[in-house]
């Protein structure tokens, strides 16, 4: 099968980039099943009912999301509703939603956990931890993770420990890119980071005027969206079917 | 110019890398000019003496470094002698050592100037304040800036800030390369950080699984460097010295 | 002279406390000066100009602030007219309002100073080079500093560097009293921290089971003030007015 | 019975001061249990064999840590032999040693329990967590809890969380006393913090000036205890033996 990933939507400008370009790329490339993460595709940041509504019919099969993920109450009943709205799976066991998502493609399953780091993030459980706890009870040939995490050691690390458990490992969050893509001795496809899909001039999404102020200053800076140009960033990874192993990898930047 | 930049050199293995590599490189590319953060290169951390000699003598013009730049004494009397090893420029001033170096090319003059971030590391003067107390009294037609930081967000933002002012920033320090390279429309040369040079088969330079058992315990680990492959990660970029703009910019990943 | 001072004021009902208490306290106390942190002041956080209004109506002389008194931009105006409201001295010099005031006693003057911490606070400007650049030029016999900061070890390292040089010198923020207020041998008073203003009952002035989700879920968690009884925290501290040195310094707290 | 509660032990000073006061505090004050926290007992920091014999031979019955108690291979074995030397419970199951002990007062059990917090602290098990999934299988009529945490807000949210459900809750780590002992409706005693035992002209034990040193200029600085003055914090607290409630909770501060 082959899988298209794509990191972090940003706001309205980031969800236009996915509607134009996902129908086409799910032909042009061949893409069975397409995992986005959403947690900055509202306006405003986090993810909105209507924002969530446009990755889907775009062709998102499952939305991931991250620490900005339950910023906005009005993605609760979505959350709960289990439709291939994630937020991570290490959250409190009282939090909106679920974790991890069966998505079935007939002939076989498709697991894609969502996962938070701990590294410069919240105090939540400890992803390792969770991977110990529950990854053996999900059922699936095919796993997908999208570990969302700041710190390269913790990605890196996760990836390590899961190299032969997976199918395919993906880090979040950075908005930058990573040029590291492989895949591992056990099958697992890997990238620390698949960049992010919006305005390409811009920190993380933002107009870097006003990123530049409050790094310099230190001072309360509202934070707006970038206009201009946008990019759409992430991956193509073809995914054994019977083996469950990576075979390809490849990453895209469209601009 | 062609100035050739390597990321993060861990540990011995890395200096074999560099040593093995970089004449060649020079030769063969064409490099005029090199740069290499050094603030890993000794076994168990930091730079010392020896470890610095061995990039010198490799064929690096300039040594950056930074987080772990000063944690060895013995490299204090090196940083003093201003010999082109550096350590970052906005740290206290009573530090040993020099934060930039100008390097004489007769018909030019090059700066490398290293700083390092605040987000998510010391709380020292701010990056934007140094660049707006410092940048103008530097006198060289060509300035190059290596950024050690680890947020994406404060490397981005001082992109857009030195955009027009400097002929070339890379970030350093997460060990991971990342794919977004490109030119400013001022004729600035970017990345967000240059990868590592050292063990490829490992959590930054450290064994995986050493890495693994700190982020999952957080029990007291010693840390040792990984064995196995390396790689070489960094950037080929020309700077026209007439204009101090980069016209090229290249990724390069050395296995 | 006989100082009062006040630690973080939270909410309507802090106010309350303070303006029931305050004018019978400098009466029968016989306070000359009084110095209240009022960085919580404004129901919702931070400080409105209605919550300065009320403090200083009370009695208060000088309002000191911290980490959340630029919080909201009604208070900008009342920052910029430096009227004895105060916001940490070591901001960004593009802040609004002043960080120290000259208060005239007649035969006197008396300086406040305001200073924010940088452990597990912002990266602003280092307190002590702040004190180390600013501090001669302040023409004062008495001075006064509010240092608003989290770390114990940043609040005492700072009070053995300004030993000698300050009148009183007393800590904010952690809105929990310390118990070792005293005098160094320089004549400083000192106490860690002032304690808070406001809902005793309460986990710094927010209701205890708001705290508690947010503290042991880590999910989105808006907090409100607690009802019930109040407490109002501080010292009185006795200065020479020739000497500058302070000769006496107790807590108070009145339920 | 009467328990006594020691803040954190700093090096051979503070282990002499305990040796010298806690065998007549016992005795006067007609102690019948013993708390203290050994984490900074070791000179360098830590606690080693050598220093906890120390403060059992001087009358501690147990002895708590927190994030320094790790420290020093040394003390593994012993944590391992379950005598009465604590780490925090909320840590990793692999790590050495145990984060409860019950201690047999004949007629009724005493358990002391020692916990960790997680803000500006290392992501370990949330205490809430370790508190909903383990209190209730501890079977004693007296509990005590030292909860070693930097946050007041952490420490005060736990308190209104066990309120009811142990008898004693003390906050150790900040080496600064706090004045807010009291008794909780339920039943609770309760301080913020216990305080240091060790060098009181000093920055939590350290040489002022070079905790100054560190802290302005952010340079590798080495930490070396102060000379001098000592002083010996902590708490007495008269818990009901039949209802496991505290009657009665008074600092002390010995010079
Ligand atoms: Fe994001
Ligand atoms: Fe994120
Ligand atoms: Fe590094
Ligand atoms: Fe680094
Ligand atoms: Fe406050
Ligand atoms: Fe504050
Ligand atoms: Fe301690
Ligand atoms: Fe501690």
């Amino acid at each position: 099968m082959r899988v298209l990933a794509l990191g972090d939507v940003v706001g309205q400008a980031g969800c236009d980039m996915v509607r134009r370009h996902l129908p086409r790329l799910r032909q042009e490339e061949g893409v069975d099943f397409c995992v986005v993460n959403g947690e900055n595709s509202a306006e405003g940041n986090g993810i909105l009912p209507s924002s969530a509504k446009q990755l889907f019919d775009a062709g998102a099969d499952v939305i991931t999301t991250g620490n900005h993920g339950l910023r906005r109450r009005e993605i609760n009943d979505l959350l709960d509703q289990n439709t291939g709205l994630l937020r991570p799976a290490n959250y409190h066991p009282s939090a909106h939603g679920f974790g991890w998502y069966l998505y079935d493609m007939l002939s076989y399953q498709v697991a894609v956990i969502n996962l938070q780091g701990t590294v410069y993030l919240d105090n939540i459980e400890n992803p390792f931890a969770w991977i110990d706890r529950m990854l053996d009870t999900i059922d699936a040939r095919i796993k997908i993770v999208d570990f969302h995490a700041e710190a390269t050691s913790e990605k890196l690390a996760l990836s390590y420990y899961l190299d032969g458990r997976v199918s395919l490992l993906f880090g979040t969050h950075t908005h930058v890119q990573t040029a590291d893509e492989r895949i591992y001795p056990g099958g697992m496809g890997y990238i620390t980071d698949l960049g992010m899909c919006g305005p390409s001039e811009s920190v993380l999404g933002v107009r870097p005027e006003l990123a530049i102020r409050r790094l310099s200053t230190h001072l309360p800076t509202r934070f707006e969206n970038a206009d201009g140009p946008c990019h759409l960033c992430g991956i193509v990874a073809d995914i054994d079917e019977k083996s469950g192993k990576t075979t390809k990898i490849t990453r895209i930047e469209i601009k």
